[in-house]
């Protein structure tokens, strides 16, 4: 028996393709590949990117951490500037006892702190620098100063990161990926003002993934950290990351009212998630219906204009592809994969 | 030790104080009131309700319906136009085994279907007609079809109801509440015409409730089915529904960054949901500064403009309210009563 709509589903061999895919292009560029595992949070699909050559992952939390670890994750980075409590500093160095650790700094507080309060542990620390998106990270030209804030307190300073976000915009991975590569070189100028040398320069996003792989020299990157790519979703389809014909995650929902002369669904934000950028047509796509649009989106309904195509059947069941399927699978508790097996979302809701 | 960040407390007191001022409001005005339990999926505020006078929980999923049913709740209504599948009807015809149990239908064909495959569980029926939100629900003057295809094919016919969701919208509440009565004076109108008379006439929404509450005679309602009066939200906040004094659910957040000269938070759309409605000022507000807006939301990330407020010190804690708390609480593995009680969110995920 199928599962009970709505529910998550991926094609594993989309899945597959996609990580060898990546895997072999990083290889060829010569860039390392840490995956964010915040876009699946499962144990099988790390499995999948470990095995394809990734050189560890990339999570955003502690909690997400602990659990890849528990899974034998044996090399981590939490990309997030995170405050150091001292319930954060005792499970970073319960952490530190079975994998290799790095977190974020982004200012001379946070990486003092870091290497006061984590002396002796092993973890190193990265400095997070903004290249455009302002959001987390101080601006290049000090990412020196914190780097060695945090040399003097005591913390191994491996390098800096940023994420390109701003590329999330029709047609802005390329400027976006041109912007981190002039950002991270800064940021690296700035860490020898002050006698430092990154070993590790770490960028990296889906939209700009192909501007970065073709050439990642540019910015001086030693790595990339894309995370949706593995299953690519409505986001970037539309913004011509992800090819329709290589998304691997889908939501199946049923046709539960005609309402209106229009296709109802039974997955709704709760389902999908509530994402919506402003350049987004609407709140997912339908891979059999491209010109379809879902035109209104609530807890569990998912309204579709067919674009004049004939509703299929009440009862029928329809696939919908999330905006942001990273969000997507934080509501579920399980991903059915080529619709047989569970795939537990074993880091679901492990936000702190 | 108070919980990790960012997690969802609740405010009791003013929890309390909703709970009974709707249900004192309710009576007074004469209508039952069944609130919808979606919005907080828990046991105890279940049972808040259901001691304040409520005469049963709505829901949205045959899966909420299990969950609140093991917790002792004995009157349920499934607000929702359900395909009827194979292991559908199995759930539902276990659960009339232990509580009084409705569902929704908006068409002769789901209709006709409850009647066949429902036969004999005593599970009544509700007629669902659009007042003007057009997502379900088949329009009122057709809700007698409806209600005879449900009666011929032996469902017991209860009532009718509506979701007046275009409340949704600045100064949109009064009219849509009297939009509502006239869609379901309609809907009556339409049972008498094939003999039927409703029993249940069934309506509102956290955004009509006042209105719905000065004036239910208007509207023929007997039954109001607010969900997110109880704890509140941005959305409401700012659509005048709820007194922000009033709000009882919040997010805790912590201080990670001043990147930008900003406030950075690290509650993000995983903590908060990603719902902006248009006409939505920011992504959700902060009690403790009225006119700061949440500019920026990631999965981890708020960025604050305090609107020159002085920026709290990193690692200091601040309050969000979420935009659409229902989205925020199904994201929630436990809610912090009073930052010291762990309330199970026992519905979390329960989607199908």
């Amino acid at each position: 028996m199928s599962p009970a709509t709505p529910y998550l589903r991926v094609d594993t061999a989309r899945l597959r393709a996609n990580v060898a895919r990546v895997a072999d292009q990083a290889a060829a560029a010569g860039v390392s590949l840490r995956p964010h595992a915040k876009t699946h949070k499962c144990a099988e699909v790390a499995r999948l990117q470990l095995e394809a050559g990734a050189v560890g992952l990339t999570v955003a939390t502690i909690g997400e951490a602990e659990v890849f670890a528990e899974h034998g994750v044996e090399d981590l980075f939490i990309a997030y500037p995170l405050w150091l409590t001292d319930d954060a500093v005792r499970r970073l160095r319960g952490l530190s006892d079975r994998v290799d650790l790095a977190i974020g700094v982004d200012s001379t507080e946070s990486a003092a702190r870091a290497g006061a309060l984590l002396e002796g542990s092993g973890i190193a620390v990265l400095v997070e620098v903004d290249s455009g998106q302002h959001r987390s990270g101080v601006a290049p030209e000090a990412a020196g100063t914190v780097a060695a804030a945090a040399a003097e307190a005591g913390a191994p300073v491996r390098g800096v990161f940023t994420f390109p976000g701003h590329s999330y915009a029709p047609g802005a991975g390329t400027d976006a990926a041109a912007e981190e590569a002039r950002a991270l070189r800064s940021a690296v100028e700035s860490f020898r003002t002050v006698g430092l040398e990154p070993d590790v320069v770490s960028g990296g996003s889906t939209p700009t993934l192909a501007a970065s792989l073709s050439d990642p020299g540019a910015g001086l990157l030693t790595e990339l950290r894309p995370g949706v790519y593995v299953f690519g979703d409505a986001q970037q389809w539309e913004l011509g990351s992800t090819r329709p014909e290589d998304v691997a995650l889908s939501c199946r929902a049923t046709v539960v009212s005609h309402a209106g002369g229009r296709l109802v669904l039974d997955a709704g934000s709760k389902a999908l998630g509530a994402d919506r950028a402003p350049w987004a047509t609407g709140w997912g796509r339908l891979p059999a219906y491209p010109d379809a649009r879902v035109v209104q989106l609530s807890e569990h309904h998912a309204v579709v204009d067919l674009h004049g195509a004939a509703l299929p059947a009440l009862g029928s069941r329809v696939d919908l592809v999330p905006n942001h399927v990273c969000n997507a699978v934080n509501l579920a508790d399980v991903l059915w994969a080529d619709d047989t097996a569970a795939w537990h979302v074993v880091a679901r809701g492990h936000n702190c």
